[in-house]
């Protein structure tokens, strides 16, 4: 038999300790895992928190679910009642999190350079390549076949996961999670053109990431040109983003898959941006701006609130099509208006 | 003299064995290639399917070409007369892939964890790192550098190219290909805001992968939140995917490079979703759904057919300026109209 | 203490030899570092280029400003005046670049397969896996972590950066940059349909890229189906592209990031494309083009100019969707024109 979970349990009283929340029910119920509020068994915790899956409430087999005041009436039983049901959720479901433990110490396949620091705590995974005079803080965790090149610094209880890439003199502040395939520090596309060909211009700086970010698998982070790219502390972002040299992200800024944010571009703080999202060189986009889904963001936004671009809408796309060829022929339709209202003057 | 070539040889007849097609012609001629059916010399074989290559079809120096029974009449050469040449090609073409073959085994300078099961026909390159409890199946390839976690599951007959992540517990069907550099299993984009600051929602489900999925380069499939992330039978996906978490993708869907697929979307059945599409969060798509290329899907599709958002047609940038401009002032347009309507009525 | 710098120092007139400028100044001064013209010191050496930044001029602290002949009057101290001041300042800073130096020669922990020919200049990191028949020339740096397949050949100069993967066959040119995580010689998408089902189109060309090539992060090149891919001389591309299969890419072209090339592409000499923008499959772009970031090519460009599609501008979200449903009500609006139109003409 292959038996991948642990079979912890523990009661509602130790899973909700320190938690701001309301017990209505049993708070001695043993609780083995959590489960979608429509499929929870009777030893699972739920979650509801969009409304639209209200109608699973009543019917609900959960042992508890966490949830808002507004609908513990409803709750048919034991009922965790909080103004944040979601981050309450977060919290609860840590205990049930089966992802691997590292165990401290230093692989033997790792090739490790000289003059590194290494606190004795540290995880250094197989096949890891530690640069010269790399410094490693406690009780961070270093994935099979990562790449940290000279000079690097990592914060106290980062997490950095496998096959991940950082260049030389790269810092990575504390409990930040860089996820697989991540590259960190490349150079920055800066090219000068002379006599028809590029040359490239050296990146000499560095990329500063801050405490307390989430990077996902696969992205690309530039180094700076002459001052270096800086992640704010609490920025979290997605998969396959692009951040291109000298950008800075302000703190807890949280961006979405895909998306692309071109150099020297000035992202502010509390801000999230939806996937697919590009923003172009030299932008400043100002605090607490929320950007939907594949917006194209040709220039500064200086006012707080929701920006989008483009033509909204997926349709039909033989009706898209004659709606393009429309906005193509605008002006033709701006000649008919002008010829209309100058007859319309006349008579 | 460097010879990568194989340079084997086959008559017609061994090539198209099994195939549902009529040869017109020599059926002994010995082929040792395919090109393209402009480049084709006399000892290679091409095919026709896209009408623009027709002009090629007279002069063309081929041994045999593959195409439809339309064309047959204009071929100079033996033809492989058959519906679907396309398909006949891709059979054929098996034949001359030189694409290196692996040795069964397990490199010496891979890590293998604990408690695995690992079929005798296996091939796990250089540098691998095996998770404990990991099962992999008969005839499986595991190219050089490749990361696998604890309790990962793969099926028989799948290739896993250099250096592919798989995080802990991710399930991979039977024939699966998936290329370099992809990352499957990360975590989901999972955060709950308090008091201003983003928390970690633990992904505490996993990745399912059927049979005979393609994936290509540096894609990102993050694992489940509670429940999993589930990727089809048959499915296939490009080059550079997100594919966030709790996504459904149903069977023999093919999805191109650059798509970007937000949490909890559910795609449906032989889909076809083009280049650099965007799909939002927990949206729908229904089976034997098309969309083209650098599509936002911002609600759900209900209906079977082709989809398109935005404007389309690529024009002159001064042009494109004044569109635009135009698109922002409609709402003058329209005021302009509804002033002369009112005064038409009024004459 | 941890030094990184290296604090070598150089006379301007080090620094100045072999370009096209003149000295204003003092030509003896010792420089040891770059910055902006904002922020340089008395050791520093800085460029203004970009108007926005003239502003800082007449304060700069710098030791010497590279600049135009236009700010040579304003310029307070040591000016080098030149026609192009960014390359100057590429060459100068290039004197500056800390970047890691490899040693030659191959890192004990590497796989190296059989038949290689391996110049004896070469630098091969730690964990790399190269395969059989692999030809490698002089001065070539392998970052740690690659994975080279068989019969690939490598120029004269070229760097690979960590975790590199190139597949059987790919062919690099001399002095080509790679970063790190790009995947180079992955299968195209090619897929023929049968009976509903999607069956693999073997790939059997490889990648060619040229000479003087630069390659970001984390981008994803694939194999030719039956001809190659191929990256003209001193193409240049951001991180995170996609190139499909079969794509020819003009000598000089420069590619920003999350720029998506469907197969078959055709791309001319010396154009410029915008970041995440999208090239559709068998599309032919002319020499001399530059393309806006997220454009959609959905048809070939045969002249060359600035070229964008969509409706640009980022706009309030609400004012978004109210011009959006303009858009898809422009029919109405056309209609109201033609009924006011026929009004006027019969009163």
């Amino acid at each position: 038999m292959r038996d991948v979970t642990t079979h912890k349990k523990w009661t509602l009283t130790e899973l909700t300790k320190g938690l701001d929340l309301t017990v209505k029910g049993d708070s001695d119920c043993l609780i083995e895992g959590v489960a979608t509020i429509q499929d929870a068994g009777p030893a699972q915790i739920a979650f509801l928190m969009n409304p639209l899956y209200q109608k699973f409430l009543p019917k609900t087999r959960a042992a508890a679910v966490i949830l808002s005041p507004d609908y513990a009436v409803d709750c048919p039983v034991t009922a965790l009642i909080t103004t944040n049901p979601y981050f309450v959720y977060a919290k609860i479901a840590a205990y049930f999190d089966d992802k691997p433990k590292r165990v401290s110490g230093i692989h033997p396949s790792a090739v490790i350079g000289k003059s590194c620091e290494i606190a004795h705590s540290v995880s250094i995974g197989p096949n890891c390549v530690i640069g010269d005079h790399v410094k490693i803080d406690e009780n961070v965790v270093i994935g099979p076949g990562c790449v940290i090149d000279e000079w690097v610094e990592i914060g106290a209880g980062t997490e950095i996961q496998a096959n991940v890439t950082l260049y030389h003199r790269v810092k990575v502040g504390k409990n930040v999670l860089i996820a697989s395939g991540t590259v960190i520090g490349s150079d920055g596309f800066g090219l000068a053109k002379q006599r028809g060909k590029w040359h490239k211009v050296p990146q000499l700086g560095t990329v500063i990431i801050g405490d307390d970010v989430e990077i996902g698998a696969n992205c690309a982070i530039d180094r700076g040109a002459i001052d270096n790219t800086i992640i704010g502390n609490g920025v979290k972002l997605d998969n396959l983003i692009q951040v291109g040299h000298n950008v800075q992200i302000g703190e807890n800024t949280a961006i979405a898959g895909c998306v692309g944010i071109a150099g020297s571009a000035n992202i502010g703080k509390d801000c999230m941006i939806g996937g697919g999202t590009g923003v172009g060189g030299h932008i400043t986009i100002t605090d607490n701006v929320a950007i939907t889904g594949m917006t194209a963001v040709s220039k500064s936004i200086r006012q707080p609130g929701v920006y989008s671009s483009g033509v909204g809408g997926v349709i039909d796309n033989k009706e898209w099509r004659k709606a393009s060829a429309r906005v193509h022929r605008l002006e033709q339709l701006i000649e008919r208006i002008k010829i209309l209202e100058e007859k319309c003057r006349v008579d």
